[in-house]
């Protein structure tokens, strides 16, 4: 069972484990397997280094222990729980939000597909509506909530119109938005100073939002730039151009390297955010999103015959469009979204955005206290 | 890739996931994937069920999107952060704690292997003394931390002696060690209510406590039985018969036996309690966990070589005795500790145990007011 053992050097090299931190450093004493005294006794001053079977002060693990098997318990815990995540689209109409989302997962899962009305009025102000599915693959169920938000953007017609009166105003338009973000915090903060708490809190904070920039050509609008400016601090913005078919390949390369100078001039961080990259592994797969972005996307719901086999494409007067293996944008957002940095989003969410909103609520007003709240605990 | 993706009917059929608590229903469409519109909405009455392309009001998944890649996610995270464990080791000494640990993890990890004297005098009242390592397998780091209490059961002569004065009260024997417990849940406590958090809380807390019985073969002594029957409900107890090659099988059997009515009359919850259980397939495994309990265990922690091979045994008179793939209760012990259950025990004393503590405190004294402290926090 000696063959399941390795010692990665990459792995030490390469990042920051919490013992590093802490000053501990790593020993390595065989290429099969490490071990490294650490005293953190409570009385006596630091113990020489352990007895030991090999020579230079560490000692070698004699068998297999089974210190590896937490990821298969880990895997276990999850299959049986499940786990949660938001995803919230925000762009004016008809940028093909919910068909894009559809596209990621393959399935009808936006607003619109779940049975709201294609033809439903473009509402005046903004408004935040959500849906909720659970969808299982390969035995591991998500609870996927799509939160849309109907009339953002709708009713501006000037890029410039940062003062004239409602509806017209942006502020009208991002700060619904920001409110709702913030309203999930809150909920989940005071589920957390609860004194009585859930084994497992609801977790309906938006791990990530879809930012559709609309396929101008030009630049960004100004609202565009207002919305990230001020939601890049407490949500993961992700921002797409829609509709990018509707560009040639060399108005697209040109739009989107506009658009990425234009968010680094305003300051705008866009997820992955550098900052949080943990490694020089993380940093360097990153950089790779990060260049690519914003990733210009086309969404496909619908399923035609091609050959024989079922497809997801655009039919169009010049033919079916087979989208999502051969669009390399896209297929960079379904790899980042569902399958490379969905932990990730969810951890930047809850280490990072949520955190900053409950140091900010407790130190306003004398913070939150705790509450004695029984009533629907499953503790 | 569509092979990867299955609905397992003995998953959802077995536990209690959140949504069915939440009172949802899962409704499987196919063999292959399923999806189920559940609305939260915000502001409109519960949606019809979403459309769909396939029949009966779900919708089918058209391709492979990738969320049970969320597992190699949280591996890649957990081999780049490690997890702490930490154990607590209470019995009188001569009964080879220090020995058994070594054998569970198959090297020098034990206080007295790190360096304690082995022939330091015997405390007279209990001491908490703790050695950290951090041991690397399969890529995986975990720091584990030993935390041993010698001077525990040493003082006392007489079964019923608990009028008798210091050092001779059982109470002065777990008293120490009660409060080390509930002192590391304050640490976590005042860590977790700081405004300003670390990213990742150290966690000190006692996961596991493997309590020694003597292998005497008449029953339990009054300390065993009051030391497990106050201290189960803030830890994980797991009782083992040490030193258990000085009793024949029938002895080690009806020893045994006569251990676990003793336990059950005081009403004493060892782990893994039974109304931990999270659904049937994890009762079934458990209560074969629980009939094989309290382990009888013989620590080896000596490497010889027999037939050319290097094992871990027990040099006697009679020959070289090799321990621990031959040896039931110990290999069920290894396969409980290190390997199946090393997740749950960490599960159960966030969970449980540091919550009762929680509350506990909370309601006490008008509680713990969040604190800024922004000297060592690394968000």
């Amino acid at each position: 069972m000696l063959e399941k053992r390795s010692v990665s050097g990459s792995h030490s090299a390469s990042c920051g484990f919490w013992w590093r931190r802490a000053g501990i450093k790593l020993i390595k004493l065989s290429l099969r397997s490490l071990i490294l005294a650490v005293c953190v006794n409570e009385r006596r001053p630091f113990p020489p280094p352990p007895c030991s079977q090999s020579s230079g002060g560490g000692s070698t693990l004699l068998g297999y222990i089974g210190i590896d098997t937490i990821i298969e318990q880990m895997r276990k815990k999850t299959m049986k729980t499940g786990f949660d995540f938001n995803i919230m689209v925000v762009g004016h109409s008809g940028l093909g939000k919910s068909t894009l989302v559809n596209t990621l997962f393959k399935s009808q899962v936006s607003r619109k597909s779940a049975g709201w009305a294609r033809d439903e009025k473009i509402p005046k102000t903004v408004d935040i509506k959500s849906v909720s599915h659970v969808i299982e693959e390969g035995g591991v169920k998500m609870k996927l909530t799509i939160v849309d938000t109907p009339g953002f953007g709708d009713q501006i017609n000037n890029d410039n119109c940062i003062l004239l009166p409602w509806p017209h105003a942006p502020w009208f338009h991002w700060e619904p938005i920001s409110k709702y973000i913030n309203e999930q915090y809150e909920k989940f903060l005071k589920e957390e100073v609860n004194i009585t708490r859930k084994k497992r809190i609801p977790d309906t904070r938006v791990h990530c939002c879809l930012y559709f920039i609309s396929p101008t050509g030009h630049s960004l609008r100004q609202l565009d730039v207002e919305f990230m400016k001020r939601l890049s601090h407490s949500v993961n913005i992700i921002p797409v151009i829609a509709k990018s078919d509707t560009m040639t390949v060399e108005e697209k390369q040109e739009f989107k390297q506009r658009v990425r100078k234009e968010l680094e001039m305003n300051g705008i961080e866009f997820y992955p955010q550098k900052e949080f990259d943990d490694d020089m592994e993380d940093k360097s797969d990153n950089d790779k999103i990060r260049e690519a972005m914003p990733f210009a996307v086309v969404g496909s719901d619908k399923e035609y015959q091609v050959n024989g086999k079922r497809v997801l494409g655009r039919k169009t007067a010049w033919g079916i469009v087979e989208e999502p293996t051969n669009h390399r944008s896209l297929c960079a957002l379904a790899r980042l979204l569902p399958r490379s940095h969905l932990q990730d989003l969810k951890e930047v969410t809850h280490n990072i955005h949520y955190e900053t909103y409950r140091a900010r609520r407790l130190n306003e007003n004398g913070g939150l206290h705790p509450i004695c709240d029984t009533q629907d605990s499953n503790l």
